[in-house]
């Protein structure tokens, strides 16, 4: 296998085991104070993307999230093929890291939440928060193109917090946490308006940015 | 629109949502302890302004504050036309962040603190955080330029602790946090008293940063 | 003695002591919120590494771990004579560190953890943990050297609290543990088999590395 | 005056400001869970640490603290009357910060300690912590100057939570924190032993550098 395409999908399980693995310990630790939970939640997930990004972007960009996928391959720096190949791994890789997961905590395997996620409000903050992230991500690469894995993950940070919907702002995270009954868990019927919302976020951010950095000529 | 305007206006709307949005979110999870919904603020609000001023910095100079515009026009940095303009959108686009931010948490999208913020003390508290944030600003600028994102964070996430007001030290963020009656709000009575009080701070800082940190020649 | 011997015994000394030690202190104070007592402990020790790593990477290298230090020298990038040294110096060092902490907090000198850590679920914890540590310092020495402090310190503050097992990823660390019966103790009787996971997820992560990160040629 | 004596006294009342103003803060809202109100009383000062001797370290060194001074006077990098000013400033300016935010806070500004902090273990803590703080200092202006704002930070974020003593580890803020009855003050006949313990274990971290890190030739 190519080393981007294994950079994506082990990408992918670190990224979605810390999302998990992080919302289980805190949850189990924090005896009902939810804000308690969170800060732990927010703090391994934004740490372990920073570490991501910077390893992994040199070898596969680390997207790690379709919705960037997409992005990407809208401004043509990837093909078609590349781009398919990435959302297959990092579902994959994402879906292994929720097991794994499981099995660290000794929880069932298989799984599918029961978390209801729903409403205008909380389909606004997923657009917000993608919107946001694609804004972060296509500013910082021309703005300041070392700072992208800081500049990620400090915005992520922020977007568990001000987004109604603690920003799930990726379809594979989405997915690969329908798969699992605990904290950052969704249910399999609310994820697809989670999904529709972040990629129309990721569009309009991306035409944003458009606007706001325009191409040097 | 020229690109530094709708940036002004985009990181104040990012800005001011992450203040109000985080303040929602934080209280609403921390049962009543106020220190840590005050955490969760904080690590949002920082966290955010290192990544709009890393990457909207240089579109615009990342103000979002029309007491750092107004310092900047005293520097002559900035033409009065463009200092009115940045502040129109800094008001404009803080404004539509806190209403979107209500949105995103089904809140009423118009409202008017009721939060008491008055006293000596806070608006020496407002004093002292807009003097160290000019200062901080001015001060960076001059001696490693490249960790302005960064300083002005941590500075801020500094403030919202050490000040009696928790540093809002913005008068357009307290015009948009007025009309909000959520954590982070202040009643719209309160605020001339925090602007007039954040004004005379950067004046203070502008003044000390040019004796600590005198142009070369 | 060697400044890189004496590096490895203080780096370890100081480290181990900021895990005991925050540990302790947090629990202390956390009146029985532990996930408050886990935020402590992890800020501690992630803040910690930073400066270890950041001021004697020149020095030694910065391992301050029997597990990093075997995969270098299976890299072939120290002797086995050094490697062995080091690893005395990494225990010596930091059951020194242990047990100055006690001496800080007033408690006995000498003792032996009771804190029961065992199961399949933990031995995954520590397998993946420290999988994911050789995969961060082998992939950050590749992609971004510079970055290897804050990167290695981000790692352990996000597996913290995304492992079952609180991430020990250190057999030194294992075994200096043992030695206190605190917050972050082990028992010794599950140390063995929590170090046999170490390091095997060690090598598993310098596998991953080879496939991801090939040496350039 | 010149440049770098104000940037020693002003440095020096907005990080005293930060220590007990954050100190007040967090207990005020922390509702008896001590450990939160260190959180925020942590991160407060490390954030503000990170910020003043990012912008004054190039005009006057940003000691902030006569232990500092007194080693880089026995480094021979300033004079003997450069010392003897530099500590007045730090603690005039220190002790006005501690007033300004008594006045913040609507708190009597004259006022003096009864938090008693004594014992072996606390003067130990103190050693250490002094002793941690010089080698930081010292040894990663040697490995990478550039990251010393960051690692001094970093470095007293761990120190308050491992040592028993919360590290106050700078006689300037013991004399201040004397003059404050709140979370991080100390009875002033508390005082005069953790200065002794501090000047000792600054000097011992001066002879630890002086051996892992030589100096070139």
């Amino acid at each position: 296998m190519k080393p981007e395409i294994l950079g994506e999908a082990l990408g992918s399980f670190l990224l979605f085991a810390t999302v998990i693995g992080s919302g289980v310990m805190a949850e189990q630790l924090a005896g009902g104070n939810i804000a308690v939970a969170l800060l732990g939640n927010t703090i391994a997930t934004g740490a372990m993307l920073f570490v991501l990004i910077t390893m992994l972007g040199p070898v596969s960009g680390a997207h790690f999230n379709p919705a960037v996928t997409v992005v990407m391959r809208l401004r043509r720096e990837i093909t078609s093929r590349t781009a398919i190949v990435y959302i297959a791994a990092q579902v994959i890789g994402g879906v292994l890291g929720v097991w794994t997961t499981h099995a660290m905590f000794d929880l069932p395997i298989l799984q599918t939440s029961q978390h209801i996620r729903t409403g205008i409000g909380q389909w606004t903050g997923e657009f917000v928060a993608t919107f946001g992230l694609l804004l972060t991500i296509l500013g910082t690469l021309k703005s300041r193109p070392e700072a992208v894995p800081i500049a990620v993950a400090l915005y992520i940070t922020a977007a568990y917090w001000f987004t109604s919907s603690t920003s799930f702002a990726n379809p594979a995270i989405t997915i690969a946490r329908s798969l699992s009954n605990t904290f950052a868990g969704i249910a399999p019927e609310n994820a697809p308006a989670f999904i529709a919302a972040q990629f129309a976020g990721a569009l309009a951010g991306w035409g944003a940015a458009l606007v706001i950095f325009p191409a040097k000529d």
